[in-house]
């Protein structure tokens, strides 16, 4: 019953209370669902009153140090910052050489800084629930504000976008960041973009790049929340451009609470939730019956003895299926 | 029946049936299963028979202008070239400012190549499900190297390793790709990395680079298929590495073939194929059970309502399907 985890300790904001309760939320052994479940009830009364802000970008560009200085900068501002990561590689062998401690240096080591890495799951779906849960604890524990870092530019942030209020996009022209190499889909998602290392040497490209891409976002189509995308110069290196950022931030809260987009986006957001995580439901389900596990026995067999390929053992299944859970629909 | 494919032109290579083919199978329009079926089962005794490359690299790093010249060449020494383009965050608007088409522009106007854009689906699963038979209809056309290209590095690299004989990693120092952008996993999955863009003012880098790059592929362990990973430069610009490129590509595959692991390989593609296929199917079924969707349906309204949340939402329905099809597991 909970044993290892304190949650009168976590709503009081202890990290480690927070990093086992965590543990045990990225935990895949089913023995501890239903302690999990006790946790996540307990938590949730406390919950949903944070600020979840991606921040995205291509490898490279710096993300890292751009969380450390913002993080810093919030905690002066007297916030306290969880940042989690997500990286769906990771799956394949552990996420970047260099670990996200050793890259956030200051940020790591204050008292009101929370850093997480990535969760380790099956699958992408697997790791969006898990940083869902996470994010709630973290709230539970008093994080006001949560940073979630995607790595990459693709799946990852269409799936990030559904889990944050506010979504930054990282950009460092000169590096195949020009127009070319931004993804459309992903401009469209940014809240706020940001010419990353805007210093030094950078600076003149910079300064070449700023009304280009301004003029790319007024071809964008309006977006949902009725408010423009917003556009910065950042320099983590010389400590320059997070009290604008954060300002840009506030503007839009404000602005988004009082039409109503903020709670409505939330709203959303759990809706799609519900989606995903039943859709994992779905199939813990189905492959859980016996007469399903003995098929896919069946036609895994078939195909490694070369009778059959997946184009066929997809067919047979499907009819299988129908037959065995006689509902369905009746298009074939 | 088919009415609109001649399956025959299509065997030929007549590119406007194979245009016309990959159409149907991207349709997701539920009338047109039966046909789907129809044309995936008389497209099948002529698959097999190409090889399947991936091209994979971050924005900007000239994954176009690679395929490009490399179509052109494979075009030179006697084959026909496919390019399937996989971009997962496609389902938000549409890709890349610019298109396909007119970043390959040679390649694009070749009788003997065919560039196809990514399907759009409505999931990263389904992309992958279509690219996998739209592979299928190009080798049944006598396309006989079909190269894979993907955007972004993140969790699409990791599905289309899943689908192809060998996988080409493109990289640009001094643009985040050094060793710490590279993410491992991607790194591991490599049979051949190519830096990119070598020539003029960044050949210094590149020579920089080279060494560094080839130590740290030491430290990597092991592959599956007991071949280390190749380390090329190449200019498209310039028109160079071609030839080591396809060099690389034969060496693998005569090893691969004659040690067993090219078929081995496949048959593990195949085996990952029928179990994401099979969750598709599954997630079908169990969205057509009418008891389901009006479960879904009051758990929507409550949601909206503020009644409830996801994470009691989810544990409502997972009792609710445990009685539902009174199988499963005893876990809880």
């Amino acid at each position: 019953m909970l044993a290892d985890i304190d949650i009168g300790r976590l709503l009081k904001g202890d990290r480690n209370a927070l990093s086992r309760a965590i543990t045990l939320i990225e935990s895949h052994r089913s023995e501890d669902r239903a302690e999990k479940w006790q946790l996540l009830q307990a938590a949730l009364p406390h919950t949903g009153n944070s600020l979840r802000i991606a921040v995205t970008g291509a490898p490279g560009v710096g993300k890292s140090s751009f969380i450390d200085r913002l993080g810093m900068y919030l905690i002066g501002q007297g916030h306290r910052v969880g940042v989690l990561a997500i990286d769906p590689s990771s799956k394949m062998s552990g996420g970047s050489i260099l670990g996200d401690r050793t890259r956030m240096s200051d940020l790591s080591a204050h008292p009101d800084a929370f850093i997480r890495p990535s969760p380790s799951a099956s699958t992408l779906g697997g790791v969006a629930a898990r940083s869902r849960e996470v994010m709630l604890l973290m709230e539970a524990a008093g994080f006001d504000v949560l940073l979630i870092e995607t790595v990459g530019v693709g799946q990852s942030e269409v799936e990030v976008r559904f889990m944050v209020d506010y979504f930054m996009l990282l950009i460092q022209p000169g590096s195949g960041d020009d127009l070319q190499g931004i993804k459309r889909g992903i401009m469209e998602m940014a809240d706020l973009i940001i010419i990353h290392k805007s210093d030094g040497d950078h600076l003149p490209l910079v300064r070449r790049s700023f009304p280009q891409i301004k003029a790319a976002l007024h071809l964008l189509p309006q977006r949902s929340s009725g408010l423009s995308t917003d556009l910065l110069e950042v320099s983590s290196l010389e400590d320059r451009g997070f009290e604008a950022t954060w300002n840009a931030v506030k503007a839009f809260v404000e602005s988004a609470r009082s039409s109503g987009f903020f709670e409505e986006q939330r709203i959303q957001q759990n809706l799609h939730w519900l989606e995903e995580g039943s859709m994992e439901l779905f199939l813990e389900r189905m492959e859980a019956m016996p007469e399903i596990q003995k098929k896919m026995e069946a036609l895994r067999s078939e195909m490694i003895q070369h009778h059959t390929n997946p184009i066929r053992a997809l067919n047979s299944l499907d009819h299988f299926l129908k037959e065995l859970l006689d509902g369905g629909s009746k298009e074939d």
